[in-house]
């Protein structure tokens, strides 16, 4: 029997999680429970890169992300969910770590420039959010991962990772094996204005969402702008709507969508209702199991805990060989 | 009974102690030790920013200093004396630090700014070194150290560490005190090449040493350099090895010698051999006191060990308040 390769992925909780993080990473990181050893964590140290000023909603969002982790199948049986501020060892790694990061490797990190120039602002410019590659690359190699499942826009921070890796292995001898980036299938979902779906634009549809929640969004959803009544033909191909439908109804009533919207045979307000409810249907069995976990708070407490025991034996076995490769041995 | 303040100060491992660290510093310290409640740590993490790359040392002279701060009279019963890596609450909190400290604050740190440019042929421009300001100021708040005694070099790192502990108050409410810098009594010391006494110059007389290396160092000494023989009249206010002997021979020994200095009746052969005896019986009871640790290598561990968990058990503390300020609750 060959040893599962681990992997590990990470998630800030800044809010509730929508159909955009559902498709984007957590059905991805399920499907991967069986094929590796998988590491999932929230980043709440990381919340503080952005919002140490304002840090009231960081437990909420831990407490709600893992809500939402469960309810969308992630198995506390399979992987190791836990919670980056339980495992202490994280910051001692970042200690180390940042004696031997060059400042310009993380001046030239592009989200780095990027959001110091979007967020003018705001005063991101602190140091530990110009050092965050930092604690991400201790987040990763304290578990020694071999793979990190990121979308493209990711990858340059798990390449920095490698090579603070790599600068470790060569100063003190190789402890960390560098992790690959492993691309997941980017799969884009628009919010109801037709932009990428994003809590900050307020324009997502959250796995908590009730039912009256959902057809509320979805009757807001802009559709064929060029199909101005209801007699005038539209085309499916250029509908957000009818993304939707594919993604979430069945294929015949796809079919017949498709069919009917290009002879103005269904309005777009009968047609969202269908959506509509394809959508609830969809996310009735995640509602579900979130209705399930939120009613058990220790039960779920007692999830993170474990998790969280089990992620730091495994950092506790990696700092000792830290300590022991850097020469600090206490 | 009112309560001892608190004061906090430590050294980096780089090497054994000289007679310019014992008055500069440690004799300041062991006086130090009944008026307050006193914290000393031996700074080895830090020891990283400027040695990362080699790091072979850093454990022997982490031992080396304890001997040297034992031998010169810092007590364990009396204060907590302890190593920064054995308290890893000090990475946590450096890692909350760094979440609210502005970058500008640490560029325009002029210790940082004097070494990045005299150390051009090291790569110390790396995310540690830049902020050890933030390392430092964990290293003193986490024991909410009312003082912090300092020689006037060292007073802008106080200030930054009052600038840090301040935002934090500001952001989270009040957890730490501004600690005040305790100016200590900057008692000069030069090398036998009358530069200033540093184990960089190579020009310093070590705790350590034994009586024949003293008197050997001593024979080196620069003295009047206008008393080209032995028959010239030389001026002892003006020679650094009559300092020493101000500072270590009995009175009548220095009136004597300020004598025959002044009237050639005695050569600075043998007017530095006499002070080596000064500075050896000075230096003595140190030395003995540090053969008998030396010797128990054991007992030195348990007062490193205890007082280790001494201080442990108030940072843990400090961190429990920490944590629910920032409220990051784990």
């Amino acid at each position: 029997m060959t040893e599962k390769k681990r992997i590990l992925s990470g998630m800030r909780p800044t809010g509730p999680l929508h159909l955009g993080n559902l498709h984007g990473a957590l059905a991805n990181w399920a499907e991967m429970q069986d094929e590796y050893d998988c590491f999932f964590f929230i980043a709440d140290w990381h919340a503080l890169t952005s919002s140490y000023e304002d840090t009231s909603s960081i437990n909420t969002y831990v407490r709600e992300m893992i809500l939402d982790w469960l309810s969308a199948g992630l198995s506390p049986e399979k992987s190791t969910l836990f919670v980056q501020s339980y495992v202490k060892e994280h910051a001692e790694l970042f200690l180390f770590l940042s004696m031997i990061t060059p400042v310009p490797w993380l001046e030239r990190n592009p989200t780095y420039k990027d959001q110091i120039v979007q967020m003018e602002n705001r005063d991101l410019s602190t140091f530990g959010f110009l050092g965050y590659p930092v604690l991400q690359a201790a987040d990763i190699i304290i578990y020694k991962a071999h793979g990190v499942p990121v979308g493209v826009d990711q990858v340059p921070h798990v390449e920095i990772t490698r090579e603070i890796a790599r600068r470790f292995n060569y100063l003190y001898g190789k402890v960390f094996p560098e992790p690959d980036a492993i691309l997941t299938k980017d799969s884009k979902i628009l919010g109801w204005d037709r932009r990428k779906m994003s809590k900050s634009y307020d324009n997502a549809i959250y796995l908590s969402d009730s039912p009256d929640d959902i057809a509320s969004k979805v009757s807001k959803m802009v559709t064929d702008e060029n199909r101005k009544r209801k007699n005038d033909p539209g085309n499916p191909d250029i509908c957000n709507v009818f993304d939707f439908h594919k993604r979430y109804s069945d294929p015949a009533l796809v079919d017949d969508i498709s069919e009917n919207c290009r002879n103005a045979g269904i309005g777009c307000v009968e047609c969202k209702k269908k959506m509509g409810v394809s959508l609830a249907a969809f996310l009735e069995p995640i509602r579900e199991k979130r209705m399930y976990y939120k009613e058990r708070p220790e039960m779920v407490e007692d999830i993170i805990v474990s998790g969280s025991d089990r992620a730091r034996k495994v950092a506790q076995q990696t700092l000792r060989e830290v300590r022991a490769a850097v020469k600090i041995t206490a």
